[in-house]
C-alpha cells in the first residue's frame, strides 16, 4: 500500500535517527504503529528509510513531519507531496510471530527481539508473546545461547582486561546464605579479578547486595566498578546501578504475573550478565531441597547442563556445584544478622557459623582449582590458608574501603535490630528441619530488608539437641509494631521441627 | 504463609466491594498484586474475603487500611493485629494458566476471564497469554460458544420482549457494501423487529455506521435504542454506545500489534454481540473474494459451521451466505456517496444500482425466509415488493426519524465532496477486475470516513467496455490538499484492471 502525504518540516533533531511525526489516528487507519519502519520516496526512485513517531495534536491529518535530520540531508520543498511504503513489521515482531508459529529462532531473530524489548519497541503484549511461545515450544540449547548473547550485548558490556575473570553465583532460595561475602575475598587476596555483582532481595530476607550494603556503599556506575576492581581487586556491589542485560527486567514484567519461574529464563539472565561482564572462570552454586528454587536432583542435573552448554558456546570455564540444602547456612538471616556472621568468618572468630565457613570455602576451592591456583582436591586447603592467615579478610577490608565503608568495622560491632525477643523451646527434643520458606517469611514480618537491623539469629541448628525452655532463635526488630506482628505470627510458623 | 498487619481504619467506603489497602512495596514483597483476593482473621476463626488495593502513600508498611464497610460490619479496634491470608491467584489468571498448559475451560474458566478482562483485573499480560494459546491448543466448539455467552453476560444484555428479533451481519472487507441499510427497513416494513447495530470503519472507507451518520445521528444508550426500535421497529444505530460485549475490546487491543486476524476471535466478537442484543434470526453474510476477509471457500465453510454450532446451542436460527465477491457493490465508496446509492435504492430511482439493489433483496429475502415470513424460494420476491410499493423507504423514514435525522431526504440531495476529480480511462477495453483494496486505499486518502463528503464514485463496473477516454470515476474531496494526494496516489493504484 502506497500512501500519500504532505511534508511539513519539523524543527526537532536526533543527531542519528531519522524520525518522522503521523497524526496518530490517521497511521492507526493506515495500520501503522508508533515505532514502525517505513520509506519515504519523493523526487525520484529513492528511498529514505525512517522510523515513524505519533502524535495526536502536533501534525495534521494528511501531513508528515520530518524531523531535521531528515530535510537537511535531503532536499525537500515544504508541502511537498511524500509517498510513503509500508515496510514490513519490525523484524522482533516478525520473529515473535515466527516462534508463535513453532519455528526455531536464529541469532538475528533473537538479537532483534532482545534490542526492541530494550530500546522499548516491543510492547509487553510482544514480549508476552514471545514468552508464551516458550511453553509450547521450548528452547533448544542453541536459542539459550542466542537469548544470553543477545541479552548481554544489548546492554552494557564491561571488560576488565587480560586475564582470568572469575565470578561465583548462587542460585538463591536459601536463607543467610552469604557463602558470596566470603568466597570473594578468598578469591581476590589470591591475586584473581572477581568482580562480583550481586541482587538485593526478592523474595528473600535478605539479597547479597543488602548485606554488603550494611558494610559499604553498592550502588556504582560500571565505571566507579572498574574502578574500585583496580584498586580492590574485586568488589561486591549491586547489579541494578548500570545497564547489564537491560531486556532481563521486562522480560521478568511478563512472568511476575502468573507466577511464573521459567528455569530457561533464569538461565538465561544469569549467563548474560556473566557474558557483560567478560567472565572467563565461573562456579554455580544450585542448592537443592524442599524449600529451595530448585527442589529435585534431576531438575538440578538438566538446568546444570544447559549451563555448561551456554559457557561452552562462550568459552567460560564452569563449574556447576549442585548441594543438598534445606538448612539455612550460618546463624543470622536479615541483613545486619548476615553482615555479621561474615565478618565472623572473615574475622576468625570463635563464635563464627563454621557452617558458613566450610560451604565458603568449598566454593572457594572449587572455583581455585577451575582458575588453576591450585590442583584437584587442594583448592579448599587452599582457601582455608587464606582465611586463618588473615589474607582473605585483609582483602575485603580493601574492597570496604574501596567501596567507601569502614574497613575497621569489627564483626561485634554490626548494629543489629533496636529491639529483640528471644524464643525458647516448649519441648524437649532433637531439631530435624529449619523451615527457610517459614525464616524468610518471619524475617519479612519483622521488616526486613527494607530494616537492616531486622531478622532472626538462629541459637540453634539441625540435629542439635534442645531441652524445653532452651533458647531456640532470637527475634530483631526496629521497633515494637513490627515485633508485636512477628511474635503473633511465630505462633504459627513454626521455624523448627522437631 | 500468613501475614500479620495492624489495623487502620480507613475512612473510604465502596458501599458493596469489601477493599483493604496495602503497602504497595510491602505488598509486592509478599507477592500480593492490586486485586489479588485475601482472607483476613482476627478475634477467632472467622474468615472475611476481602479485596485488596495497593498505594504507596496512603498506607504505611506494617499496616493494612480498612474501608468503612469492614470495620462497620466487624467489630475491630485501631492497631489490633489482623492475620492475612493468601488466597490463590483470580480464578482468571489460574485458567489462563490451565489454558497455556493445554488444558481445556470450561464455561466457569472462561466467565472468570470474561469478566476480569471486563473489570480491568486481567492485565493485558493476562489477556496476551490466553489469546496466545489459542495458537497452540484451537478453540473447541464449546470453547467458543462458551467465549461468546460470557462475553455477552459480562456486558450489557438488551431484551426487546417476546417473538422474532432478527438480524444480519456482514463480515466486511468489501468496498461500498450498504445492503444492511437497505435490507434493515425491507424486514421492518414486514413488521418484523431488527434492531440493527454496526460498527464504525476499521480498515474500511466507511463503516455501516459512518454511512447511516450521513443521514441521521447513530449514538445512543441502549436505553434510547429501546424507545427507537419502539417507535420505528428497528434502528441503524452504531454499536460502541454501549456496553455490548466489553471484553471485545480489550482483546482487541492485544491481537493488533501483531497484524494476527484470528477468525475465531470474529466468530465469538460477532456472536456476543447478537446474543448481547437478544437475537433470535440472524443471516451472516460472508463474501468471499481476492481482497476480502475470507479468502476461499474452504476456510469460509469451517467459518460457517462454527457459527451454526454457537447459533444452535443459543437456540439462534442461522443462515450463513456464502458469496462469491470481488467486485464492490454499489457504485459509490464513502459515507456520503455510500448514502445516496442506499437511498437511490430505497427510493427507487432511475439511477440506483442494481447491483447494491440485487444483493439487498437477496439477503433481506434469507432473512425473510428464516423469519417464516416467506415460504422456501419466495423470500426475495416478497422482499421486492416491499422496495418497489415503497414501504421500505416509508420504514426507512421511520428509522431516520426516530434516530434525529432528517426523513424527507432525498437521494440526490445528499452532499458529495466539496471538489471532484474526473479520471478518464487511458485505453480501449473490458474491464477485468476492480481492486477493493485499492479503493479503500485511495478513498482514506481522499479523508474517509473522516471526512464524510470524500469517497469514489465508481462510473463503470466489471464487465463494462470502455473507450479510451471515457470517464472511469470519479474522486471526491473536501479540499485541494488532499484532492493533490489522491491524485498522486492513484498514478500507482489501478483502480481498475483491463
Amino acid at each position: 500500500m502506497a500512501i500519500y502525504l504532505k511534508a511539513k518540516k519539523l524543527d526537532f533533531s536526533t543527531g542519528k535517527q531519522l524520525i518522522v511525526l503521523m497524526n496518530e489516528e490517521e497511521a492507526n487507519n493506515f495500520g501503522i504503529q508508533a515505532g514502525d519502519k517505513i520509506a519515504l520516496q519523493w523526487r525520484g526512485d529513492k528511498l529514505v528509510n525512517v522510523e515513524v513517531n505519533l502524535s495526536d495534536k502536533k501534525i495534521r491529518p494528511g501531513f508528515i513531519g520530518l524531523y531535521e535530520d531528515i530535510w537537511k540531508k535531503y532536499p525537500l520543498e515544504i508541502n511537498e507531496i511524500i509517498e510513503l511504503h509500508l515496510l514490513s513489521r519490525p523484524d522482533s515482531i516478525l520473529a515473535v510471530k515466527k516462534r508463535l508459529l513453532g519455528k526455531k529462532l536464529d541469532y538475528e531473530d533473537i538479537y532483534s527481539i532482545m534490542k526492541d524489548i530494550t530500546e522499548n519497541k516491543l510492547s509487553n503484549i510482544g514480549v508476552t508473546y514471545f514468552v508464551a511461545a516458550s511453553f509450547f515450544y521450548p528452547y533448544t540449547n542453541d536459542e539459550l545461547f542466542y537469548m544470553s548473547k543477545a541479552m548481554a550485548e544489548t546492554g552494557e558490556i564491561i571488560h576488565f582486561g587480560k586475564g582470568i575473570v572469575a565470578d561465583k553465583h548462587s542460585i538463591g532460595g536459601v536463607a543467610g546464605n552469604r557463602t558470596t561475602m566470603i568466597a570473594v575475598p578468598i578469591i581476590v587476596s589470591l591475586g584473581i579479578t572477581i568482580p562480583k555483582t550481586s541482587s538485593r532481595a526478592i523474595t528473600s530476607p535478605s539479597g547479597t547486595a543488602d548485606t554488603m550494603e550494611v558494610l559499604a556503599p553498592v550502588s556504582f556506575s560500571a565505571e566507579e566498578m572498574r574502578e574500585i576492581v583496580k584498586k580492590a581487586g574485586g568488589c561486591l556491589i549491586w547489579g541494578g546501578g548500570f545497564n547489564l542485560a537491560p531486556a532481563d527486567d521486562r522480560i521478568l514484567k511478563v512472568t511476575n504475573p502468573l507466577s511464573l519461574e521459567p528455569y530457561d529464563k533464569m538461565i538465561v539472565s544469569i549467563m548474560a550478565k556473566k557474558i557483560a561482564t567478560s567472565v572467563t572462570h565461573l562456579v554455580i552454586d544450585m542448592p537443592i531441597g524442599k524449600t529451595t528454587k530448585v527442589s529435585d536432583a534431576k531438575t538440578a542435573a538438566e538446568i546444570k547442563k544447559k549451563f555448561e552448554y551456554i559457557a561452552k558456546k562462550y568459552g567460560i570455564k564452569i563449574k556447576v556445584e549442585i548441594t543438598k540444602s534445606s538448612d539455612p547456612v550460618g546463624k543470622g538471616v536479615g541483613p545486619a544478622l548476615e553482615a555479621r556472621d561474615v565478618l565472623r568468618v572473615l574475622q576468625q572468630k570463635e563464635n563464627r557459623p563454621l557452617d558458613l565457613e566450610e560451604k565458603s570455602l568449598k566454593l572457594a576451592g572449587v572455583l581455585l582449582e577451575l582458575c588453576k591456583k591450585a590442583t584437584a582436591g587442594e583448592g579448599k586447603k587452599l582457601a582455608q590458608k587464606q582465611l586463618q592467615s588473615g589474607a582473605a579478610w585483609n582483602s575485603m577490608a580493601k574492597i570496604i574501603k574501596a567501596q567507601g565503608g569502614d574497613p575497621d568495622i569489627d564483626s561485634e560491632k554490626v548494629t543489629i535490630g533496636a529491639i529483640k525477643h528471644y524464643v525458647n523451646s516448649q519441648k524437649s527434643g532433637k531439631i530435624k528441619m529449619a523451615n527457610n520458606k517459614k525464616i524468610n517469611d518471619v524475617c519479612r514480618i519483622l521488616g526486613a530488608p527494607g530494616d537492616k537491623l531486622a531478622g532472626i539469629y538462629l541459637n540453634k541448628e539441625i540435629g542439635d539437641i534442645v531441652k524445653k525452655g532452651e533458647r531456640l532463635f532470637t527475634l530483631y526488630a526496629r521497633n515494637d509494631a513490627r515485633m508485636s506482628l512477628a511474635k503473633e505470627a511465630i505462633k504459627k510458623l513454626k521455624i523448627f521441627e522437631f
